[in-house]
């Protein structure tokens, strides 16, 4: 039978399992990219594996995140990451080169190649042909010192395409339509491939713009095929020679298919606070706007750009709106400049603001309270724009520069025809802005410049088989990792600093906890149904590991928290009654004898709580590969100990 | 006798007083503008004062300083300041529209006229001859409604340029040379009137860039003549309209001359912590540097920019350089995406800033731990960076520019001819960002828009007759505005918010003041000589007045901090014998009877220590209009009584 196109990346790249949906499956990874506010954690779990030097085909680091720069954090974090990289054989992308996503897009994605990436959106790398999928940032370590990547076989979703958008629709809209069909979580588990003939209407920067907000689907990632429209951008951006052909087999197998007619699509938004809760813009006509922000990795390309441009020009926007655009990479804000098109926007009172992420991840240009804000970006969930009561709608450029325009949400088809839009033949190359790394004989000599926001990965210690701590905290249901450990601009500067960012941990739900574990050194968290949803930021697991937490009891975890956990060498354990979650309390001293043997044995553990005098039954649910890793204290250490193995081999 | 530019000026306006130097004269002010982190104050002080509509000729309100928006707060002062500038009948410029300064010398600088505004580097103006001077907030709501602003008369001292610039030695050599030369307290109590042929060699931005600067020998103002260059400059404004020649009479007096050739110039550089520390930029060669900023109300005109852009053009930033450039309106901003000089800048690897005040006032860009940047910004105190060690140096756009390449501190005359920068004969007028107020019929039915970041000006009461209350603090030498009040992005964004920022208030000194305030409902502080030196930010007195602070005892005071104090209603009191300071301690409780009496006679005072069973002599230097006022309750009281009174005659 034959295969689809994630079936051929998979099964070139296959190191371990079988390709059955749901059973493990090891990747050989050929490239990575980091970005500074997962980044820096990635290269110090790098440096603590003590691999010398990256073993990927090419692993980039991007500064794109955290540059507002309020106060020293930020810049030493870049230093850190620009001399790191130079030393271990990292492309080094310096603030101001662009969003991870669209420089990769533009200078390094390769058909057929794996990508993965220490950020949500790395799925873009979807638009060329890359099987690319966000990971933690020590997966990404491990990936760059030549281990596998581990996923669940995905199982895979046909979106069939067909016809062709009208006017002043766009790749926006059509991924908000997937997200109105199959929800925040329709994608969970799933690879979704586009096909059909309405892929070759669109252009690679539109593609990426699909795949990347395949990520609000829970998807593994998203794919394109890769074409004669790809073979031409990759010409355009001079690398014409990375081109590689590749389609689904004829008679590919897919778990479902879903047919989206692109000649029937109407500009969508995804209203407050879901990006599936998609209406038609049409239906939210009258909506006054208070902000427009346009840009981020959904929405900053070239022709993203060119479309608004048209729109504004020789226009004003709205004197109840403010509008900011943020381009996508130096290239695109290169181009807009030297075309007229930049000009076009700031005359018409665009705030252009520098080329990164910018408000997309709450760096800065948070609405007034209760404003209402029309976003280029990939995701509306409250309180994510820095106001905790703005009201974020996610809108297609056209959308967005309309509605700037009239001051109220605006369907953008009734401009009519925008006007062909001419995309060059080539692109703007010029990499200046990507420094290459030291050549290996030079690299001894590379100094690592580590400032005081720089905290090496914090200390692990092999699983004991003997555990005996208290309860340090409770928590109830549908604990996220925002509740673990927070992001926003007061936060995330600590990234890359373990000590300080665990003063934050958990403080949302108990101000005390943080101190707690440092006077009682540790403990045991109990939690209760969905523990550690959310978002996959392993900092969730760095702190309470920094804080001395050995073990989390919980009714059920969410996947990806779970694993980190384990990655961190923290030890995820059930409860065989969920009921037995109510006799627990704060300050309980639990005991776990004999571990060791019963985690290689199935996982079936009795937990005694000292202090009341009873005992209850729970589950490790772990694969050998995870009982293996918490024994050596981790994946960090467990990499170390096979990277020796393979070493003195 | 022949009058000089300033005393021209000053007796145009002259309300009150008489113009010997050091008198306290009261001038009419023509025109008022703001800013936003002191603008929202001056509009709730003007509301407060209950006067409907602006009385000057010309009034606006420019959003330029807190425009990262790293919460809600920024956006609710801007559409607060949005909604009550309409109202009021002020001109609005919108987030993005640019810098203060340079924005009113292109669309609102009229020679021969007076303008205050709400920014000590208001003195800009003084490049198209006003008499422009920076004032509290307090004192722009008073203007803004009528009243006369209150200075002592100023002494005037010379400058005499000589000769022409060197090529890449430039405006801000010339301003740097002059502080060398008079240090950062030379200007105090006088006004900087440039003159000599030099003068003709320099276009109006490039004098605004001098007397911006002017700010930083403590000045009063700094001034040039109105001469052809400035027709010049307004015609290409499309306001030729607005030119009035100026010029000192010929046997004009002044207190002292100084002279500066202008071709013996080379560039120059303020080397960390103050402005006046300047040395020639050749002797710091070598220096690494790690990050260049560009731009300011100091250097962000077109023709800096422009040349900036030249050196920068082809050229790569140095790969240990993070280089900043942000426009100084959208004017300049629009032109340099139109003519290719921006293309240039990102093509070289400038990181493009939003055009706003930026990183000069610690809106991001911080440096690195330690970091050496290079500023073409006006000020270089420690910290203000937002590192606490970075090594902050003042330079020319050139310098910038070229240390930028460099990867260190370099010498700009290296470049040898930069070739000429053709300016365009006229700029591009585009004032689509400038709201125009309602008219005055309509004014009533705008709503002011106060989202929960906006709140009134404090409570105030008229002084009381006795006096009795603890010392809630006592503090040493030299406390400067940022101990009472500090500023920072953490800070800056409850400017319009006093009983918020309160809670900061010399929190630096004593975190339990605040508090301590609150538990023993105000109370008086204790302090020593040059008690509240620095910056002039009302918010130093506003926040004491807000905790219940009714007295200030202290050896000596900085003139303008003592001048907040009375216009927040709080009396400023000096010990007659300093030692009398040593004899008093926290909690003592102070008493003061026929207080009233007391001022109005001289303002001998005895302080009864009840605590302590002791007593001390201590005096109230105050004008009588500043006793008048504290007799009113503040500045606010007294203007809205005199008010009140004019209307009813």
């Amino acid at each position: 039978m034959g295969q689809n196109l994630a079936e051929k990346i998979i099964s070139a790249h296959l190191l371990s399992g079988d390709m059955a949906p749901g059973s493990e499956i090891g990747l050989k990874i050929d490239q990575t990219l980091t970005q500074d506010a997962t980044g820096t954690m990635a290269y110090l779990e790098f440096e603590a594996i003590g691999i010398p030097r990256v073993k990927t085909e090419k692993s980039v680091a991007y500064i794109d995140h955290n540059t507002l720069q309020s106060g020293f954090e930020n810049a030493d974090d870049h230093k850190y990451t620009q001399t790191v990289a130079k030393k271990i054989g990292v492309d080094f992308s310096r603030p101001g080169n662009g969003i991870c996503h669209q420089v990769h897009l533009e200078r390094y994605g390769v058909p057929g190649k794996t990508l993965i990436g220490s950020d949500s959106h790395t799925p873009t790398g979807g638009g060329i042909g890359m099987l690319a999928i966000g990971a933690g940032g020590l997966d990404v370590a491990v990936a760059m010192g030549g281990g596998a990547y581990y996923i669940p076989m995905p199982r895979v979703i046909k979106v069939e395409l067909t016809g062709a958008l009208r006017p002043c629709v766009s790749a926006k809209d059509i991924i908000l339509a997937v997200l109105r069909e199959l929800s925040v979580k329709g994608g969970v588990g799933a690879v979704i491939e586009y096909a059909g003939e309405g892929v070759a209407t669109l252009s690679v920067p539109e593609r990426a713009t699909i795949t990347n907000m395949g990520a609000e689907l829970g998807a593994t990632t998203s794919i394109f095929p890769s074409d004669e429209i790809t073979r031409q951008f990759l010409a355009a951006q001079g690398r014409e020679g990375d081109f590689t052909p590749l389609a689904p087999d004829a008679d590919a197998r897919y778990d479902r298919v879903l047919t989206v007619d692109l000649g029937a699509l109407e500009p969508l938004a995804a209203c407050p606070h879901s990006p599936d809760n998609v209406k038609p813009v049409g239906e939210l006509g009258g909506i006054p706007v208070d902000q427009v922000c346009i840009g981020s990795c959904t929405n900053s390309s070239l022709y993203d750009m060119l479309k608004v441009a048209r729109i504004l020009k020789g226009k004003t926007v709205h004197p109840n709106v403010s509008l900011t655009i943020s381009p996508g990479s130096k290239q695109v804000f290169t181009m807009l400049a030297e075309n007229g098109a930049l000009a076009d926007m700031i005359a018409a009172g665009a705030r252009v603001l520098e080329c990164a992420c910018g408000p997309c991840i709450g760096m800065g240009q948070s609405p007034k309270s209760g404003g209402v804000s029309l976003r280029t970006f990939n995701r509306n969930f409250e309180g994510r724009s820095g106001t905790a009561d703005a009201q974020v709608y996610l809108v297609s450029p056209e959308t967005a520069a309309w509605s700037a325009l009239q001051g109220v949400i605006s369907d953008p088809t009734e401009i009519g025809d925008l006007g062909g839009i001419e995309m060059p033949a080539r692109f703007l190359v010029n990499d200046n802005l990507l420094v290459a790394p030291a050549a290996p004989e030079e690299a001894g000599a590379v100094e690592v410049v580590r400032g005081p926001n720089i905290k090496p990965y914090p200390k692990t210690e092999p699983l004991c088989d003997h555990l005996k701590k208290e309860v340090v905290l409770k928590v109830g249901d549908n604990i996220t990792t925002d509740h673990i450990m927070p992001a926003g601009a007061k936060v995330l500067p600590y990234r890359s600093n373990v000590p300080k960012i665990s003063e934050f941990c958990f403080t949302a739900c108990d101000p005390e906890f943080p101190a707690r574990c440092k006077e009682k050194q540790g403990g045991i968290i109990v939690g209760g149904q969905n523990y550690g949803q959310g978002s996959s930021r392993e900092h969730a697991a760095l702190a309470p590991l920094y804080l001395g937490v050995k073990a989390v009891i919980a009714q059920s975890f969410a996947r990806i928290h779970k694993a980190n956990l384990v990655n961190a060498g923290i030890l995820p354990l059930e409860f065989a009654d969920a009921a037995d979650y109510e006799a627990l309390s704060l300050g309980d001293e639990l005991e776990i004898v004999g571990l060791i043997d019963a985690l290689k044995e199935g996982g079936r553990l009795t937990v005694k709580n000292n202090t009341r005098g009873t005992q209850f039954a729970v589950r490790a649910e772990l694969s050998e590969r995870q009982v293996e890793m918490l024994l050596c204290g981790g994946l960090l250490d467990y990499t170390k100990k096979m990277s020796e193995r393979q070493a003195m081999r």
